[in-house]
């Protein structure tokens, strides 16, 4: 099936319960679109709108615009067909946990077929059992044992950036099967071939030897070494080009000695 | 081997450069410390210390009572062996570009044998060309294209957590087996640290202008290449030593010309 990440976007919506700092609301619209999502729903917000929101959105302003404003979490998600709660506690009773990659993947997933909900709790005690027994999941994040509360902005930046992820690579893979490494997928110079190459370390070689730079007892060690130096760097051939240019100004100077 | 993942995380440092609202710094402390990171640099800060950091930083205090304030970014990544910068713009000339997963994977790997740098620049601008030309990666955040600016903090902790999903995986699997694409982690030689890179970056700048290979119109153009040609390669201190005896022995025959 083709997917296409802003209409899956589109179907993840984001559920701010009983915020205290209207801050956290603003600076939650912008987490959310930088990340393509959209739609915010807020469970009565202690104050909104609020200039301080408006300021924190920044460029964001119109997720604020079109934000819902509802009494209760049933209303929130009323029709919704996967609802996953951030809870940063372990419960007493426990509930299906997930992690922040694995809510990415379920939530684009299902945001095919129907709406889905994260669900935020309230910056000083998060969500309340019974809001949590209205999701399926609740999802974890792994942070440092000692200190695990993250701003309630912060776990909604966090959680649609694993949304986004899921959503990109699956628009990904539907295009390309080919993983190419990090580097040189976007260069702006094609590579140099390995016969340019050659000719480079042949031209460096003898620079070299004209430098006296060569240890004379062992000179093969430090070709190896500019040989695999120059295999790492794996230049294009832009650089290759300048670096030819400077050999042979260098020979140049050289020969004007003699 | 065995990863201890608090370990790990300890030679993993942020830093943030001319961060300009106080707000932002003791946000991106908390986030840190959620994730288990402690190591903040500052490069100039506007202002710091200030309430309004001690504030927003809530229970990670300690991590700004224990930040480093510096006055440039050399200082600040000067023993680092890995240098990673956030970049939301794509530059004129393209350097090797990770994702934040990558940036986590890298980080962790390399965490092991040498310090390892994140650096964030201004909010209202980024980092510079001539830092991020300091930088062996650029990480970007695959944003909305409509919307992609980040809040500072919102990134540090997006990278943060990205790096403690890494730590926490690769203890969970310690001796599982991964394909990296540039592996320093084993290399028999010690990385040439930012500070010897930077003065051979001097040095070799100085040997260009002798040879006249250097387009007068636009000198900076390929002084940038030259840059971004290092950092990629990533020099070790073995390498690095070698070529700075080709620069001084180009000088020597240069020199015997006049």
């Amino acid at each position: 099936m083709t997917i296409d990440a802003p209409d899956v976007l589109s179907n993840i919506r984001v559920v701010m319960v009983n915020t205290t700092h209207p801050g956290n609301i603003g600076s939650a619209a912008r987490a959310m679109k930088t990340m393509g999502l959209s739609q915010l729903v807020l469970v009565n917000p202690k104050i909104f709108p609020s200039e301080e929101a408006d300021w924190l959105a920044s460029g964001a302003v119109d997720i604020l615009q079109n934000a819902r404003v509802v009494a209760s979490l049933e209303e929130a998600i009323a029709d919704c067909g996967l609802v996953i709660g951030a809870s940063a506690r372990q419960r007493r009773i426990p509930w299906p946990v997930i992690d922040p990659r694995q809510c990415g993947e379920l939530s684009v997933r299902e945001a095919l077929n129907h709406p889905v909900a994260l669900v935020f709790g309230r910056e000083a005690m998060g969500l309340r059992n019974e809001e949590l027994t209205q999701c399926h999941y609740h999802v974890c994040i792994p942070g440092n044992p000692e200190y695990s509360v993250l701003n309630v902005a912060m776990a909604i930046q966090l959680l649609c950036y694993e949304v986004r992820m899921t959503a990109l690579a699956q628009t990904a893979t539907e295009n390309k099967s080919e993983a190419m490494p990090i580097i040189f997928s976007e260069w702006d110079e094609p590579l140099a071939t390995p016969e340019e190459m050659h000719h480079f370390q042949q031209h460096f070689a003898e620079v070299l030897e004209k430098l006296e730079v060569l240890d004379k007892k062992n000179p093969r060690q430090i070709l190896t070494r500019v040989k695999r130096f120059f295999a790492r760097v794996r230049p294009d051939k832009t650089e290759l080009n300048f670096l030819r240019g400077v050999l042979t100004a260098v020979q140049k100077k050289i020969n004007g000695l003699t």
